[in-house]
């Protein structure tokens, strides 16, 4: 079962649409707001209005179900064309060229016969409202494009499924899913053939690869006691494999700190280096993450790629988090001061040049954000020098989504499309 | 998969716990609040509060998890044993007696240790509160207790899945559920038989019977024309043979209406009349629902009583809706003024005492409700006067809950608990 946006307009599914090349129109999804599915020749309409750009009225759009596109008219027509609950219906919009790239105010007026509701009540009208983000494009050949499951973070489990989940990073257009190990399969580390099926199942009907692996190294694991290199190794090893099985390239082991700055517990070396030729083997490449509060300047940083350069590994590498190079505070949440939360939540704003002097030790970059707004301005990192250091310095791999804002439910959906329009946009202009 | 509340305190699963016929505490589920699952042996404990009952440091609760029952020192030294993100824990409080049936102010305090984050910051705490209802008990022997999944419309499909839907039912200590076709069977009016055979394992996991399965016939299916006796007919056989494949005894069939007050299509006479057969063969009750605003003394109810006397059939009887008996307004919605409103929404007031006269001819009762205080209050049915009516007038079947209040997600679980608690407390009262 997939689940659907509580809000009538989907996010998901809302695009230009071609025909020969050409934009013809543009679609979007809509959930049944009645409490059941009905037969298709009960709708009356739905007029669609979208900012000052459109304004159509209630016949004009199209219909499709099961796979089919309908008039209005066929619709009335038709026998055993059903809208169900379970299915949000594609309206397609006649709109010549198409909408531009971005968030747009889009507003619909429904109406559906009820035959059970007296005629001087009908039709039951539907008036909604929704700013939503246009199906990303642009910005190709630059970067490659992911999205992180850790981005919708409370949300999978109480409002998305896995196929949900990945359905919504396909419409985004990426092409990369990356997840946490330890959240996104079930019976972890142990997950069935039958869930491993579905999974590259899945992968397949989205088009997407999978990319990096979370993992952790959970170095306080018992109570009174660190870990020891070996069972730092075995975490590590077993993470390694489960990734491989999934057809993960990335592994992130997020270590256990020892300090403030997020230094990783000592086992960290021995760990890795004990584990670099089943990587090899399986050609995964293990990347902790560069993770605010840590610069790009520290000693962890320089550590890591001491470890590179003595072992000539090709198996370990950087992992960046975009969150580094955030420049402007997120706002105190209800009830926290600035006394209370961690400093680097105002942002530890690394210099994007700094990026340069690592790029070659880089193999991943989590594109780590917490608010774009309507105009598609992000509040706290500035892409714009970020993807230019990024472009500059070489690296072609992915930006892999990760929100990590307001999680308000179903609001990451939306935010995901956003930083996606932008970072786009921002990569097609630095071509 | 089976979704879980977006709480971190769940509401399905709060319930006392008996041993050896004592109830010796309560328990609750508890949603994994980090965005990841864990190994057990990071969690540092919870500490319970229930309003001044209960007050219980973090080392005593005991934890479920894959079934097994553990202290918070034997889950320290574990291995392997996981707190999945997809799975709530089972905590359990031990407390002599358990709690008093009703609504509770449930506190948790609940420390995790996260290795990656600094020991300053540690261990993560979260604090929540939230008022939940204590799995319902009593009233047994009186009535039967069933939930129509109607209760969680624009929950289902967005927040609910089918299995979490019925857990939920099953979790009130309900023992029949309620679907509507349309609404609730994919791919209707052709389930798969993969869905069906599902249907049928969850029903027997959850232990609960099939009672009531509503259905329409849209006399409005076409622009321009009503539907003939045959359409009319032949959409009820289409739901009743569903109906019975489902395992169903009742079937609901909502008529199109001619009129203000609900009168009926006149096909529906013919309509049922030539399903009557089929309905006989399948072992099918076919009731339509008094709603309001028809009352009890109405003409729409004389001609369904004429229906049974005329034919004699055992296969047709009524269904009545527990909203015609508000006798409180239900409160004015956002933009929302009593005179653009149908009237009905104020309460129509039904005499209980009318029950009596037409009770041999009522098959099933849905019980209709809007919203029930944490005193267990609800502020429109009458639920004593009503229940008494019933049972008085010999009526010992379903009491089927039809939550019909406000649409903020997962709101209804816990409506429908606090119904279940209230109607069972009165029926309690009756015996």
């Amino acid at each position: 079962m997939m689940l659907l946006e509580r809000d009538l307009i989907q996010s998901s599914g809302f695009r230009n649409v071609r025909e020969g090349g050409r934009i013809t129109g543009f679609q979007f999804r809509l959930r049944m707001p009645s409490y059941r599915g009905m037969a298709a020749s009960l709708i009356d309409g739905v007029a669609v209005r979208v900012g000052n750009l459109v304004d159509l009225p209630a016949d004009v759009p199209l219909w499709t179900f099961g796979g089919r596109q309908y008039t209005l008219q066929e619709l009335w027509k038709s026998d055993g064309v059903r809208w169900p609950l379970e299915e949000a219906a594609v309206v397609t919009v006649p709109f010549d060229g198409g909408l531009p790239q971005g968030v747009h105010e889009l507003s619909i007026e429904l109406r559906l016969r009820m035959s059970y509701i007296p005629l001087e009540h009908q039709p039951s009208t539907y008036r909604v409202s929704r700013a939503v983000t246009l199906a990303p494009e642009g910005g190709d050949g630059t970067f490659r494009y992911g999205v992180s499951l850790y981005s919708y973070m409370d949300d999978f489990g109480t409002v998305m499924d896995l196929e949900t989940a990945l359905a919504s990073v396909a419409d985004v257009g990426a092409t990369g899913v990356e997840i946490l190990g330890e959240a996104h399969v079930p019976h972890y580390p142990e997950p069935s053939t039958a869930w491993i099926d579905n999974w590259f199942t899945l992968l397949e009907k989205y088009s997407l690869e999978p990319t990096n692996y979370g993992s952790w190294i959970d170095t306080r694991l018992h109570p009174g006691r660190s870990m020891t290199v070996a069972e730092g190794a075995g975490a590590l090893q077993r993470d390694v494999t489960l990734a491989h099985r999934l057809g993960f390239s990335f592994v992130r082991p997020k270590i256990g700190v020892v300090s403030g700055d997020l230094v990783p517990d000592p086992i960290w070396t021995e760990s890795v280096e004990r584990s670099l030729d089943l990587a090899h083997e399986l050609g995964v490449i293990i990347c902790p993450e560069i993770h605010s509060p840590t610069p790009i300047k520290h000693p962890v940083v320089d550590d890591y790629i001491a470890l590179i350069e003595r072992t000539g590994t090709k198996n370990f590498g950087l992992l960046i988090d975009t969150g580094i190079f955030q420049d402007r505070p997120i706002p105190l949440r209800h009830g926290e001061t600035r006394e209370t939360r961690p400093a680097f939540l105002d942002g530890i704003g690394v210099d994007p040049a700094d990026f340069a002097d690592i790029a070659q030790y880089v193999v991943f970059v989590q594109a780590k954000f917490h608010d774009i707004n309507e105009q598609l301005e992000d509040q706290q990192i500035p892409w714009l020098p970020v993807l230019k250091a990024l472009k500059d310095a070489g690296y072609t791999g992915y930006l892999s989504s990760e929100y990590e804002g307001e999680r308000t439910p179903w609001r990451a959906i939306e935010q995901v499309r956003r930083q996606h329009a932008l970072i786009r946009r921002i990569a097609g202009q630095l071509d």
